[in-house]
């Protein structure tokens, strides 16, 4: 692409180092905030640069807060006892919204990957393991999302973990509600009459 | 969404007022922006507010530029009796990425659309049929989309000239080339089968 501006040209390749921004959709984006008033771009970039500079995370989840601790973890009616060990705040703010679940979180900031070159020690693993080591948690849930990095974390965590007395549990794969059994697929499925449960206990849930 | 950051909240509402960006999508980029340097989200907003603060309009043609007369019209090789009237910048990089047009632009800044509240002195029309007057231009060619904005502007412009002597046409439209005849739409075909040209005429545009 050639532009007749190097200032809109800036504008654009910085707009399309986002992921999923390509060249197009920066220039288009670019041009909206042009026709709209200059207090939108304003606000826009101001709101962009105080989440990047003032952001905090919780001293004890390491979920992004304003605060030192976050309201999760301040909350004496959570049960600090249950921990569910999650990747980021999006799935924080999923479990949030089933109004399920009453323990705390334990943000780890990715997954272990190798490819990516995440390690370990880019993750808040060690900080876990200290929590675990103090003897207030039970329980850990684990409910990264069910690939070779997410089980890899899972397992990583799992075999540290050995000689303390924690419980394990990880969340339950099976067919959404609401699916039809001859759209699933068959690992799914499998699992799901491997890891069958007791009727009656499908009845209280709902 | 309940957001447990309202620094966080508000980065992403901002984003979300971008077209086509949703909150799911905004968070995704603003979580993006934490995990990289703090830099990259200063050349982000900076380089938007310098385009929004600083970025000129050339005041020939109304294309985007950093200077008071842009590139192509500033350029003593382009035929100024030829003018091709367009909506936006993003057309004329089409154009120019031909390398066939060889005469100046007018930059509209849109189609007249009473839908969206746009009418003809919101665009730069006055500029156009006040450069028309002048005499210097012959030609002016129609490029706008063809939509019913796009020919409702078209004739509004058209109207606009009579009495003037400037000679008016748009671009051709018809089957793409390299495309299937049986794909194409009936109204395309059909206009393609109406505007033919002399067989000779296809053999020198190749």
């Amino acid at each position: 692409m050639e532009f007749s501006s190097k200032l809109l040209e800036n504008a654009v390749y910085e707009m399309s180092q986002l992921p999923g921004i390509g060249k197009r959709t920066a220039l288009r984006l670019v041009l909206h905030m042009l026709k709209q008033p200059s207090e939108q771009t304003l606000r826009l970039t101001s709101a962009l640069q105080r989440v990047r500079n003032d952001i905090k995370f919780c001293s004890n989840c390491h979920n992004i807060s304003d605060v030192v601790l976050c309201e999760i973890c301040a909350n004496p009616k959570r049960d600090e006892s249950l921990v569910c060990v999650v990747e980021d705040i999006r799935d924080v703010m999923a479990i949030e919204n089933t109004g399920q679940y009453k323990g705390l979180y334990h943000v780890l900031g990715g997954k272990i990957s190798p490819m990516e070159g995440i390690g370990p020690q880019n993750l808040t693993i060690s900080s876990l393991l200290t929590k675990v080591k103090e003897g207030i948690i039970k329980e850990l849930i684990f409910a990264l999302s069910s690939t070779m990095e997410g089980d890899t974390t899972n397992f990583y965590i799992y075999k540290q973990l050995e000689g303390t007395e924690v419980k394990t549990s990880t969340i339950a794969r099976g067919i959404a509600v609401g699916d039809e059994l001859e759209y699933a697929d068959e690992v799914t499925l499998g699992r799901s009459i491997i890891n069958r449960i007791p009727f009656e206990n499908s009845l209280k849930s709902s």
